[in-house]
């Protein structure tokens, strides 16, 4: 049974694979009207004709959702009201439209019969050839359908008409939104904080996944006890459960806090968490799949079968980052090495070309293309951006933006469509309640220890208040819906889906809603200018305080960890960025001088221009978490923030304070932009005004 | 021998080369395969999971030939070779593909068996249910089959696999080409042809439709007399061919002409006359479709059924051509009324859903969604692009550059591997060569004959060269294409979608290619920059020489033609632009004096303060074909080309040559513009400076 819903959910995703251009519109062009020479009039000729303008009147329908979408946000914007994002609005007007096609429309179906059906003694098969009267005609699999709903089939045929194929989330309407989200990465905090949003998303990831397996397998077994459950439900579904519902997606706390200006250090915090365990809830639930059926129907969670889930994890991690990083990267050398910038609708053109193909090149080799779309969109940021025209880091920015909201907005809408429309929901009391109370313990044992953990090693903590948000902020999203979606052929994942859907309506509307309160609750400062120079205020500034020698005696790995991340960043700055790019030092500088006309030949004439006059936009990277090792003088600013006493820097690398603009080694570059970075600090210095707490 | 051994020995080594890839390919790709580890294994889903795979490469080979195209191009514009357009070369990517795909890889099926049949006595419907011991499965008809592919379907799984459903074409990638070519018309030589362009358009596609339809109707009576032809070939199969036939798509040399800067007015005509002939043709073939069947089995063309399918193409594409119009009307009115241009992504995204809307309403309705999507490009262009905000303006323009330009070269690639992976040719010798002589013939009868009857209305008249260089530019392309693959049913359409293919091929080469030397060889002035001031050049000029009066004794069909324009040129400036847009005069002015309320109430704010510096983009409008009754005094430019003695304007309306910029009745306005135009005609003189020639 459960065979057979992969087999049919296998041959659904096989299917609509290829149509990233044409699932979405599949349903415009319905079948095939053979409207040519045929003499015999055939029924099917008529049904596929009214199946066609069925189509574009759904279609239509979600088209006009979103339009008014736009229409009311945009209402809502003129007029500053923030407690309802567009997604939470785009749901709203689902459930409307839902409400309208379940009650309000009589259910007209146009084929009044039951379909034929014929019988066949061996197993299904993709094609199935069907001989009337000496004529054949093809016919391809759909899936497995349940006896009792076949006659559903025909009541309920214009409900089913908006049922989107569940793999046109995963593979058409997911890849741009994860793609814009990498590509959008606010690279400066988002590098600083990597250490923690690692943690967050892979340890916390896991940790939420599991303590939600666990208790909702408890609650799977209080139902079976108190007799609401008879179908199967194994413990292997439970932790898939905890896998996909682990998947934040704050896209309504991110909005606000982009519109209010919110702290910088928490947007990253958030935005990479979410951005970076949609990749970890991906791959952690295709490895649980994957296990599932080795059990032998025990589907019980031993060492070993853990440890092969883990080995899978890994692999496909693993397998669809280095996809990803390499498309990109041969997208920068692309751009780089051909003078494409001059002709910026050939540069957009090839840029997202390669970005989709990422897509399609993890899919082709069995890894996760949504995964690797995100290194991929990261990776274009780091280096190919900054090979692109002017006009053409614009446009491709634009174009995925746009992709993004449409994509984003369709999903939310279709999720408020589904409450009412999809057929098999499960409404499970005692399941919805016991995931609700299970994804704030599971959050709540994700944010708080770790956090704790991180502060240790952190030199600006992450403070209470941020932890609150962090873990006010555990909204689900787009990412779980798919997820859920994906699979709901035995009655668990329909239970699943339907409770995920509520998971979802709730955390976006409430918590979505609740954001701009619970800011100020917090007492978290908005209206930070990241660009702002330094401004005057009443509060007393805390820069960064400390003194290096005071480290010295703190954990070795974490000393490791940053030398490890220093050694990356010089190689990255001193050889990949050179190689892939126009910008940073010329390699002929960096590489020994034995390789010199490989160098003079890698290294692009522009490198030697700016050179000159370098500022690596990419200095902050080397900030991260590893203040342990870069520390800087004490520095005091009065209230009124123009001056800047510094000390000069202590620390075993030696720091000089006068910004020489010459020599090219990679300790000299690192100390130039050392520099440079630390004036950087003092004018954004304003991001952290609270008081000094006792606890930092 | 040398040559041989190495072409045999290069081949090898290619082939070698090509199946590395693919093991490697598959070898990759089936690491994940078996890690599910199933309890009971069905073929069903290994071959689902192998056939997403594929899809995923199918769609990279793709994706994979548009770089390698756009690469190339940058080659090619880097070193100006202008032979070669990017559509060219895509075909030629794609033949290449095709071939190996072809010869170079073994047919390796992965199901080696027949697709199991089962017999039913009815005809066949579009879901069919299989029952395997209990379990049902669902199946959806996918077309016929005929009796000897059954077996071929096997063996060349690997072409069936890149074969796009036909539809495709249709709905997915036509449209946006489409809507980029409405919306992107450069509306003042548009319309100052307006009338030539819809002569060509109508009176010419028809021309073209039934030119070729009765001359291939000849062939086709040849090929039977011959012995060449045993199926079936009617007359309207023959008119349908000359309709699909008769869409011209002259990109190759638009895109010349473009980067030439070639006479803007030829521009124009081309132009306009490929996009207007594309809804034509469309509208055309299946109105004759339409008619077919009831023919009852005649399949010959009398009267009736020919006013039946007039009557169908009118109301095709009036139909279509209003839902084109009030979508965009829609749109205007959304984006006037509302403040969205505070917000460009929400406005773009309205945008692009509109004109997407329009696309499914029209399919919706019944009608043609790609001919109204044109028209909702158009209207777009006139109206709503005033209203957007400027970064709209551009991320809108952008967009659908990007659309277009991916769609048009995916088309023209899987147009190059259609011909080989391609299951169903019939290469037809006679066909094919006559194929090519009526199409000559066709396009000749209709640009001379039509160009002579609208010379006797024009001013400015269509001279000899420019007639010649629009009966070269006759190119097919992806429109004849798109028609011509979606019925491929019957021997006599895969005939004709043969003939298309090579037909396309032929004139995309060679003519494409010849028309930098064409343009030379006609003595077609290039290098016309439409916004450029007057400058010094030591041709004489001819400005639009000649008086109203001599007019006066010409047709008064024409003259009313002019009238009407003029009235719609007034009506649109004085109400529908104020109305619709922010720019024009306000409705209070306008309006009589009792809608005051109303007229205030629709006017917007802005529409006032332009209302000072009025400066209508479109004044343009007014000039059309239309010169005869809007003439200029004589006047002479030196070559130095700054002095403008210009005599008062004669003609019944009675020009006023002091600019006044007061006043608001529809003819003051009118006569203001006609000042400012004629100003601008005479700095835009230099496009005219071919030697007068005699028989003007």
């Amino acid at each position: 049974m459960d065979a057979l819903g992969n087999a049919a959910s296998a041959a659904r995703r096989a299917r609509t694979m290829l149509l990233l251009v044409w699932t979405l519109l599949n349903a415009v062009s319905g079948l095939k009207a053979d409207d040519g020479g045929m003499v015999e009039e055939l029924v099917t000729e008529k049904e596929a004709e009214e199946s066609h303008r069925q189509d574009s009147v759904n279609l239509l329908t979600f088209i006009s959702l979103l339009t008014l979408t736009i229409l009311t946000i945009w209402l809502f914007k003129h007029r500053r009201v923030r407690f309802l994002h567009e997604t939470g609005l785009a749901m709203i007007y689902g459930l409307l439209v839902g409400v309208i096609l379940r009650y309000g429309i009589p259910a007209t179906s146009y084929h009044n019969k039951t379909p034929p059906s014929c019988s066949l003694k061996e197993g299904p098969s993709s094609t199935l050839l069907l001989n009337i009267s000496g004529k054949f005609f093809e016919y391809t699999l759909k899936g497995e359908i349940n006896f009792r709903e076949i006659h559903n089939v025909e009541q309920n045929d214009m409900l089913r008409k908006v049922t989107f194929d569940p793999e046109v989330f995963f593979n058409i309407l997911l890849p741009p939104i994860i793609f814009h989200a990498g590509y959008s990465l606010k690279k400066r905090h988002f590098f600083r904080n990597l250490g923690s949003i690692i943690t967050y998303a892979f340890l916390g990831t896991a940790v939420s996944c599991f303590v939600i397996g666990n208790l909702m397998y408890g609650v799977v077994k209080l139902m079976r006890a108190v007799g609401q459950l008879t179908e199967k439900f194994y413990y292997t579904d439970c932790l898939f459960f905890g896998a996909i519902i682990s998947a934040t997606d704050p896209v309504t706390v991110l909005a606000i806090f982009n519109e209010l200006h919110a702290d910088g250090d928490l947007y990253a915090l958030l935005f990479g968490e979410s951005v970076m365990n949609d990749a970890v809830a991906i791959v952690l639930s295709s490895s649980i799949v994957a296990y599932q059926p080795a059990g032998a129907n025990t589907h019980m969670f031993d060492a070993s079968a853990f440890f092969k889930s883990v080995g899978i994890f890994l692999g496909i991690f693993s397998g669809s980052f280095v996809m990803g990083a390499a498309t990109g990267v041969v997208t920068a050398l692309v751009t780089k090495f051909t003078k494409l910038h001059c002709f910026p609708l050939l540069e957009t053109a090839l840029f997202f070309l390669m970005s989709w193909s990422t897509f399609l090149l993890a899919e082709a080799c069995g890894f996760t293309g949504v995964v690797a779309v995100l290194f991929c969109g990261i990776t274009q940021a780091h280096y190919t951006s900054n090979n692109l025209s002017e006009e053409s880091t614009k446009r491709t920015k634009q174009l995925f933006e746009v992709l993004h909201f449409l994509a984003e907005n369709f999903i939310f809408s279709y999720m408020g469509l589904a409450l009412f429309t999809f057929q098999k929901h499960i409404f499970s009391p005692i399941f919805i309640i016991g995931a609700f109370v299970a994804i704030f313990i599971g959050r709540a044992l994700n944010i708080y220890p770790l956090s704790f953990l991180l502060n240790l090693g952190r030199r600006d903590k992450i403070r209470g208040n941020f932890q609150h948000m962090m873990m006010f902020a555990g909204l689900r999203g787009a990412m779980a819906f798919a997820l859920a979606i994906r699979d709901t052929a035995t009655s668990a994942r329909q239970m699943m889906f339907t409770t995920t859907l509520l998971i979802v309506f709730f955390t976006v509307w409430v918590f979505g809603g609740g954001t701009t309160p619970m800011l100020s609750w917090l007492h978290i400062r908005v209206g930070v200018d990241p660009d702002q120079d330094l401004q005057p205020s009443g509060d007393s500034f805390q820069v960064l305080q400390g003194d290096g020698n005071q480290d010295e005696g703190q954990s070795k790995t974490k000393q490791e960890s940053a030398w490890l991340f220093r050694l990356w960043y010089t190689f990255d700055h001193n050889y990949l960025k050179p190689i892939l790019t126009h910008s940073g030092p010329p390699l002929t500088s960096t590489l020994p001088s034995y390789c010199g006309p490989l160098a003079s030949c890698l290294t692009s004439p522009r490198a030697y221009e700016n050179h000159e006059q370098l500022r690596d936009p990419d200095t902050d990277l080397i900030h991260n978490d590893a203040d342990l090792t870069f520390t800087f003088g004490d520095t005091a600013i009065t209230a009124n923030g123009a001056s800047t006493s510094r000390a000069d820097a202590t620390g075993g690398l030696g720091w000089s304070t006068n910004g020489k603009r010459s020599g090219s080694t990679s300790e000299e570059a690192l100390e130039r932009e050392l520099d440079s970075r630390e004036q950087e600090l003092l004018s954004r210095g304003t991001r952290l005004v609270f008081p000094m707490e006792d606890h930092i």
